[in-house]
């Protein structure tokens, strides 16, 4: 019942993650990859951005290296730092350096979330020089042609606080994500969940009329993850409309007339 | 007279806590497991959200460990970190970090009191990765299926400096808590106290006047837990309306009128 | 000339403490203590908290540990944290933790000063589980019948900023403290300096007057305690106007006015 | 040429150092140090507090420590910490458990510039308990009967943010400093520095005049340590104007309009 | 495939780097090197300026030492620190000492996102005195008459908080850069990818229409690096107007008038 | 090609600094030198403070240690620390303490830019005691007659957040700094430079038009500085109004029509 372990080289994707592409993503992340070019990727929460990025490692065959930003990683927290060890100091790589060094795909999940140092560390990466200075040891990266810095954020987000800098935008090859289409949003979720057809289409349905509440009440409306979710548990037994309460309405907002109002459209459907 | 001390092998819960469910939280709690989903609980302070995760871990013979949250608390505090011992530096896993190695359940308390960064690092956890990356081993530990992340908040509380974003909103099932109904309340209090079942009635009325009070002077109306402490006073020999006074009322306000009218509130009971 | 050294074995009060009770403040403590209910002591500065619980420690026969509340009191300052020593790191119990292990009266002063994680590290010792989980350790240390938590505040002070929280607030029994009546408050200065009793009467009636300030100009009236120190200063022949200005109105006000109206009031009665 | 270094044993005033009393400060301090009252001085900059503390350390022979608080001194520069030295963690007493150790007089310069958690530090050595806490060590340092502690802060510069908060306050007993009368003011100048007594007359009418400005363009009024710096330039051949605008006017403005005025002040004199 | 690492005396730029001066900036830089002056890059971001710095590096056969700065950059980080090596602390130099030692080209990135310290510690090194004092050493770094140093910075970006002080900026000499000329920044496209001369033009109009959209609506305009992305897309197959909606549009906005606006520029070219 | 290396021994002033005198502020720094009094310089940017101190250190042939104030100077920075050594911890002077135990001259560039801690370690080493308490190691240093504490400010940039405290000020005697008188500026620039005459005299024509146009627009005219850096350039071959544009307009603003403004008045000129 322990958790498996494993180690850096083990980074690699070995079964194909199931992706469904919604245009011409993969083409355009390949062109910028054999171009040696960095990628961010713009979309909303839960829409596949995650999985995208496992897809393409298994596609390309790289080990893929994801870190989840935050404010409070530093840039020793991507790059490196010593560790003590029997007395001596000892070097220990960051996931950006492993990425760097074996050719690995470095995925930078909400970068804005980040402090500015961090956004800074990796402009030499993401410009023709390719290049990871590590100022502690004094020491140049120069990336392999494999190396792929990748980044992903919500622009729903962006506030004045938090934005990206002109510096780094002007950079990166961007690729835009949004929900699937009905047809393979229905799709995905029976991939994954074994649920009816019927099912799945209503809940796509019901996906639809949150989004339409977006900016009226709702800050985002249901991710194709939250119908996933909803569906596991129609599955195991759980009725419609308290699974679509608990595994989507709640997760979507605290508001108790926005709560009653989306319970509503639930009950319109199922 | 010295504390008992236990280890993380002795997180089991061995005896079963007294729960009296209040709708049906415990099936959907099973569901969400048995699909590896993560859950949230969102209700008032004192209302059972802890003991309903004692319950849980006792039903599904799971060590649960427990991580009060709060603003200092760092992702390192949550996964790990190294400490020095005979001159070399040895690697402790945090709270988080052991319940996915050991199965068990990680529930964090009061998440919204989190820094930024301890949200974050359970994102891989908490979709369908359900991996933890511990950054400084430059290892990914991968769940279980035993593993289990929970989560509380009260959305009572949810300002705009401490709101969940959406990003970690959706990745969990939702299971909202509120005060049991009258008559199951008493019969708690009956329960943890043997005070009399009339004396249990007039607490649990006592607790809606405050209750109703809410918005009104009041931030939050008496909980089911100060009703528990009330009534251990008065078995204890406490007269009802000093019990009421000091065990309800102050612990609710500090607001000298407000004091006033919950103490009339009381007098007109016992 | 040295000071005395004592170790926390002799954090017991040897000799009754001199207390004069206000209410049933003694009666309500030793209930909440039987029941295992942690307190929390509300009232102004300098009414005798501090002393009240040197009075119960020694009742009870516990080690009192008083931790008095700051901004940079950590959780670790609190629970304990790892000192090297002889190349190895060594655990020391915080004086919560210590408490916890030999069954005393933890007293934390002034609780709202506190960081959050100060506030929040109290809550699993605070409710019914009564246990300090140790996340350095990974243990969980559970309290003994005889273990106490007790804190105290100011709610003269209490402010958006520095307030409890419902989720704190809500685990306590609460007792009310204020200053002592007119006959008592003369009996204690009476008793702690040798004073006159009519001069002990002149500073009661002085520090009402002053205490009909609060709100007027005054953040807060004259505690007991400054009646004492005025006391001693009259004792040992200074006068009695220039004692009531420098060891009351001083300690009480810089504004200028004030000091002037409140002189005046001292140079009415003596 | 080398600087003298000497230890804490030599905390000890060996000499008289000149102090005129202003008032019955002296009387006042002696009275409270006897009844082991802690001392609080208010008073503008450059007023004699400090030289008077020098002048009562050595009437009562005990050794002075003195601290000038700021921001970020922490209660660990006050109590001690552990320092590490061949491998093994050795304590070292802070100047104020030195001062309590010892028997010393501890002199806290400037108390509201220091942090919260300095100030609350002081506080069970503030009341009649008179002890130190050291929790790093699990010590209680009980203060021998000739410990002093004394702060000093200067009214005119409190705000909002930098406030004594009551609960400290109404600890000392306060002794009020004001710049002495002009005779004395003149007889301190002259003591000081050997300058004519038509010269010191002169210099006290134009500190005068600068503190009549007091509110109306400048902060503060020139204090006597600014009179004693100008008297000892025109002791060393400087022309009094020069002296007067180098080492008064321009050590109490920046503002261009200030200084024209004041120098007016100063050739109406000299 | 792993990463090429090389040490500080490889920080020589052993190949001509293309860069095609606009104006007289190289023999102004000279001049200025070679009178020991430093000097400041002014400009937008992606015009050029890390280019133009290897390129001088090269023609003065120099070691370039490039440093981004951030929020969280330290002296120390710049100056260096002392590690732990078998148990003695040994000084390691930071980038700015170790250019300082070898005669190289230190330039600092984006000066302005420094904090105040970084800025202030090269203070007595941008005046006649070059000098880089090491306050940890006790030791003073004297300049060779081959060291330089360089910052950049884009006026764009300026606010009142990320201002340089004047007694900074008083200290270097300033370099304008800017956009190439049509011509040249088509040639520069074409050498970069070997894109068609047309396309290459039509790219450089497409930049110029964004360019006019700053301050009203866009932040910046498109550099020329996102011209020479855009152009490698499409010489990789990618459909002009995506590559130019992906590397250029996206990478400048997320507002989605402006997107809109931005592609119907591109249709309209392409 | 390496950079000299010189120890603290060796922070006296070998050479003459060349240093033109503004008024009698040489004088003025004797006199209060022999006063052991300690000296506030204010003044613009490039207008010669540190060139005095560089030339008054050289005429007292004191060692001169110069240390640039920032937000993180610590008070730790200035009086020392420990450091780890062979296991050991060792202490190092920092510079403050350097300077007293050698009897050297201590200045303090920038002061305000310094935290209160800072300024506040100075207080003990600014009035009559003269000595510098270093609490960690429980000694007072005594400052040798020769120790003299400096510190300069440039009252322009004063603002509510950065500014020098009464108590502070009321320490020093301030010598008033500005440009040099037109003869005598022109005077500096050709010793620096040996520029023919008639263009210094340009040049500072320039620069008092420049200087007319602080507050309207800019924030600060040309400097001396600046000027020698222009004829530096002039002397190196560069034109003048381009020389004139680079080492001064762009060193002063970056707001466009200001320098098309100032440029107009360099053609105006040359």
């Amino acid at each position: 019942m322990n958790a498996r372990v494993f180690k850096p080289e083990a980074y690699l994707i070995e079964q194909q993650p199931y992706y469904e592409p919604i245009s011409s993503e993969i083409e355009l992340f390949e062109a910028a990859y054999h171009n040696q070019l960095p990628l961010l990727l713009k979309g909303p929460t839960g829409c596949g951005k995650t999985r995208f990025m496992e897809h393409m490692a298994w596609r390309l065959q790289r080990p893929l290296i994801t870190v989840s930003c935050h404010d409070d990683l530093t840039a020793s927290d991507l790059v490196g730092r010593f560790l003590v060890s029997g007395g001596d100091t000892v070097w220990v790589d960051g996931p950006l350096a492993r990425a760097v060094r074996h050719g690995g795909i470095c995925y930078l999940d909400e970068i804005v979330e980040a402090r500015k140092d961090t956004t800074v560390v990796i402009h030499p990466l993401a410009d023709d020089r390719r290049v990871l200075p590590i100022e502690k040891l004094g020491e140049i990266l120069v990336s392999p042609a494999e190396f792929c810095l990748a980044m992903s954020y919500n622009p729903g987000y962006q506030s004045v606080l938090k934005d990206l800098k002109q510096s780094t935008r002007q950079r990166f090859v961007a690729l835009e994500f949004d929900y699937p289409s009905p047809n393979l949003e229905a799709k995905i979720i029976g991939n994954e969940t074994q649920i009816d057809a019927a099912v799945a289409d209503k809940l796509v349905k019901f996906a639809h009329m949150t989004r339409h509440l977006k900016g009226n009440g709702l800050e985002e409306g249901a991710s194709t993850r939250l119908l996933v979710h909803a569906a596991k548990l129609i599955v195991s037994g759980v009725n419609p409309n308290l699974a679509c309460r608990s595994a989507i309405a709640q997760a979507l907002t605290d508001d108790s007339e926005m709560l009653l109002a989306i319970n509503e459209l639930s009950v319109s459907l199922f």
